[in-house]
């Protein structure tokens, strides 16, 4: 999985109809210092994650193994919410 | 799934029979701030996104989950078209 | 799917039964003005499409929903030849 | 499968409910002779491996081939701890 | 698939259970030239192929479609040993 945060949302009225009700959130990847890394990805959200948190993100089919994406044309979900970052033994991030 | 632009058209009359009627686009990928990122793709289209347009594009078996798609030798597709992105609370882009 | 264009060919003996009689091409892929990235991938061939020729290649799971590739040990196929590219109006290429 | 160290871990309480028990490891790519790639990925841990171990880490639906990942939204892996490289006749890491 | 050079071996005694008896094999990616491209890739052995060969690798869920990946967590696979490699009508590489 790749560590991301949540920047922003996108809204789409035109879409294929199993993307109805599903949240596309703006995630950018960041290194474990929270700096980013210049690369960005929209994903599906299932867990419930907002604007502003650090995020595990996965992708490609492994992506389709939530209730929420199964089946559906998706291939990025947040699939959990990251509460500490620990790195030789620092905690180098806490929610 | 990458956020990207349509900026033309691929022709191809020798190809897969299964690839009879799809829509062939080129998209260009682009940041949250409409710059491309250098890198292009062709996408099937499965939501009738025309040049110019913003959409997100879904790669790898998640792109076989349309009924354009299924079960053909396809690994990108335009799933969605974009309406607007909100970053930071700004609208950074808006159809 | 990516764009490329066939420069060359692989011979191999000694391979997994599988791919006995299949056509491995090596594609160089390309910008839509023809300059090449810089990147390759040798690829099965399903269309019939020979060296000089500007292609489409797909990638993964998806290179295996051809008859040619079915189920075979085999991560890219040629699946198109490209006629032509139209961008922003304007045909790019033309075979 | 790439080269790996484990240099630190996730601690995630929301997150999708097949994730549960999953140990979250951070992994940073390596090269043969040891230095970082720069590039690190979160990964689950189906062997045991801790920080500081040198692992094999497997991606996408290939990651969901063990016990512990089985149809888990789950895209990369630690399968393997590893011994001993060696390149060109030489033991370039020993455990 | 990608073209590469077999430059060693990994040595792993603690690993999934359904890696007992393959051979894992360090293969650094080349371009037709034989110069190393930089990135390495740890691959499953299904050809019987040894340090210092010209293979071909496919990668992703294509790595199970051997009869020694199936179903197990690899995600890269040697299939296929080069013995010519013809570009431009010059045989460039010929083992």
């Amino acid at each position: 999985m790749q560590l991301g945060k949540i920047v922003g949302t996108v809204v789409s009225t035109r879409k294929d109809e199993k993307l109805e009700g599903l949240k596309l959130q703006i995630v950018k990847f960041i290194n474990v210092d929270g700096t980013f890394t210049g690369s960005l990805v929209i994903a599906v959200d299932s867990v419930g994650a907002g604007v502003g948190e650090v995020v595990l993100v996965a992708a490609g089919s492994s992506a389709r193994q939530t209730d929420v994406t199964k089946d559906k044309p998706v291939d990025t979900v947040i699939m959990a919410i990251v509460d500490i970052l620990e790195v030789d033994g620092n905690n180098v991030y806490v929610k």
